[in-house]
């Protein structure tokens, strides 16, 4: 991952999405000096970047017309699809920074070269306020055409780092999702602490601050996970016993019950657990449930 | 959060229960200088600690005659009725480090005082490799007596960080456990992304240290998230709109899906934002899913 900050030639981008993303990748090109075309299918988006310096085109088909780099970072793929039907993609280098599945950046890099387009997809591993800020760690994983990638490189790392994943677009989307989805499990989390937490004495502010860091110290578990998954022995380098932490999420359970804070968001974890203690591992650290998520073929 | 490492006095420990944690905190207190005295309901696993200069009782009412600090570390709040069943209390310090309720916290402090003993509860911020690592940052939620905790804290802060939460035994088991249970929805996130990655060329080792980074950059949304509960306004400061998380999530479970995983510790999170999509509140951040989560009475 690096912020390439080369101040050589400024290749035009043309970026389609103008939501929180879109409008602030926008925003890091315009202000590391690159010339920008902007499109979004609710024009009044495209007004603040205009006003940034940025040239608005009328239709998607008229952006993609205005440079060979064209960027999207739209809703979901469908409505990737939507925005690129009328326009000309003959000789694009389109990167599409829209979250998508596996299957779906594969099937769109199929399509971008049917029509003539080379294919970078990308997962953006950051959200809109660190976008432009090297020192937050925001980055993209890429994957596909490796010289779209290396022709646009000084492009690419303005806004964020760059992490080229391979040559399938599908395993750059697949590292995106793996990642966001963990970061929708520590959300809900964060969810259910607050719902318990509030009304009581100590200020959420405060409260937030232990959150971080306690997520913080603990999210490095993950280390320990991948090697007791690597060598399939979950017995090895026990942090916490499995009967122990079904024995703690029943205790989980009961608060939540005294709070009256539905379990709902965390119930399913706690039954995983309890579902592999029940097939013998009381020895095993949490990690061996993760064989209980894999559908058998 | 304070690790006292004064070398006064150093008065006896008493110690119940040799578990994971419990062993880890007898080390501690026995490097730190502290006489110890333990015990376990499984005898065999106090001989580690005797081996490092533990004096190991053959019960839990011989420990407790022992000294006047006497801190437990059982399974659960059950456990810690059941081995102090034939204790006499009288005069005690009792330091339950025992995860349980809020509830489950203030009636043992009732319990404790009804045998004559002074109580104070502690939640463990803590997993056991952490403990005697003052750079870990681990610590000790405490609440109830807090003579217990004044009288104690240059003995209590030798293994971990102390926090004193306040008088009410059961707002510290409260804290505690809404810390853990937003632990435990960040690990089931976790377990979820390298059900997705493995088997992928990138090496898991890898993986989790982009997962580490990833969510501890990540954690520090309960600060936004924590604004926007106290100000009741959750279309404040959005990160990620709603009608886009939800559109997300979708994504997220197609992915699932196409990779054979189980999307079920994530489909209540995904669930609930629809929820809360459905009635209207596309423009608020997820946060506001909150509110689905608090029972009505
Ligand atoms: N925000 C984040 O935290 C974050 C983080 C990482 C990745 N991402 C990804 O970045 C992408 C954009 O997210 P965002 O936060 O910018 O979302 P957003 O604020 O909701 O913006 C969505 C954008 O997609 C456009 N759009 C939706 N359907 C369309 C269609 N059928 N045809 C043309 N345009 C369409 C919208 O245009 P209108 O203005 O006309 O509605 C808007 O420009 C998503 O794939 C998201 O997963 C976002
Ligand atoms: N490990 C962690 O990561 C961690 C982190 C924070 C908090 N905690 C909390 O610390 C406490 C202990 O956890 P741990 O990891 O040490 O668990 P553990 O390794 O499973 O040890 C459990 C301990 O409880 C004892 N015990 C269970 N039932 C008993 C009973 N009825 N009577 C007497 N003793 C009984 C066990 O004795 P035997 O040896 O005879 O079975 C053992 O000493 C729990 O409340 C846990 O929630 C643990």
């Amino acid at each position: 991952m690096t912020h390439d900050t080369a101040q050589s030639t400024k290749p035009r981008v043309v970026l389609l999405g103008l939501g929180a993303m879109g409008a602030a990748l926008g925003r890091a090109w315009l202000a590391a000096g690159y010339p920008v075309t902007v499109w979004n299918r609710t024009a009044a988006r495209a007004e603040p970047l205009r006003a940034l310096g940025a040239d608005v085109a009328g239709t998607a088909a008229e952006a993609v017309a205005a440079g060979p780099l064209v960027v999207t970072c739209l809703l979901d793929d469908a409505s990737v699809e939507e925005a690129l039907a009328g326009a000309d993609l003959h000789g694009r280098d389109l990167v599409d920074l829209t979250t998508g599945t596996p299957d779906q950046a594969d099937a769109r890099a199929a399509w971008a070269q049917n029509r003539g387009a080379r294919f970078l997809s990308g997962g953006v591993m950051a959200v809109p306020p660190m976008v432009g800020v090297p020192e937050a760690g925001g980055y993209v994983f890429y994957g596909g055409s490796r010289a779209v990638f290396d022709r646009h490189r000084s492009a690419l790392a303005a806004p964020l780092g760059v992490h080229f994943a391979g040559a399938r677009p599908g395993a750059a989307a697949l590292y995106d999702i793996a990642l966001l989805s963990a970061m929708n499990g520590m959300l809900a989390g964060i969810t259910h602490a607050f719902a318990l937490v509030r009304g009581e004495e100590m200020p959420l502010k405060e409260f937030a601050g232990l959150l971080t860091s306690w997520l913080s110290a603990m999210a490095s578990a993950a280390d320990t996970m991948a090697e007791q998954i690597d060598s399939g022995d979950y017995t090895r380098d026990v942090v916490s016993n499995l009967a122990m932490q079904v024995s703690g999420n029943r205790t989980l359970a009961a608060a939540a019950r005294e709070r009256g804070v539905d379990f709902r968001l965390l119930a399913p974890y706690s039954e995983l657990l309890a579902e592999r203690l029940a097939q013998g591992f009381a020895d095993e650290d949490g990690t061996g449930a993760l064989e209980l998520l894999v559908e058998r073929s």
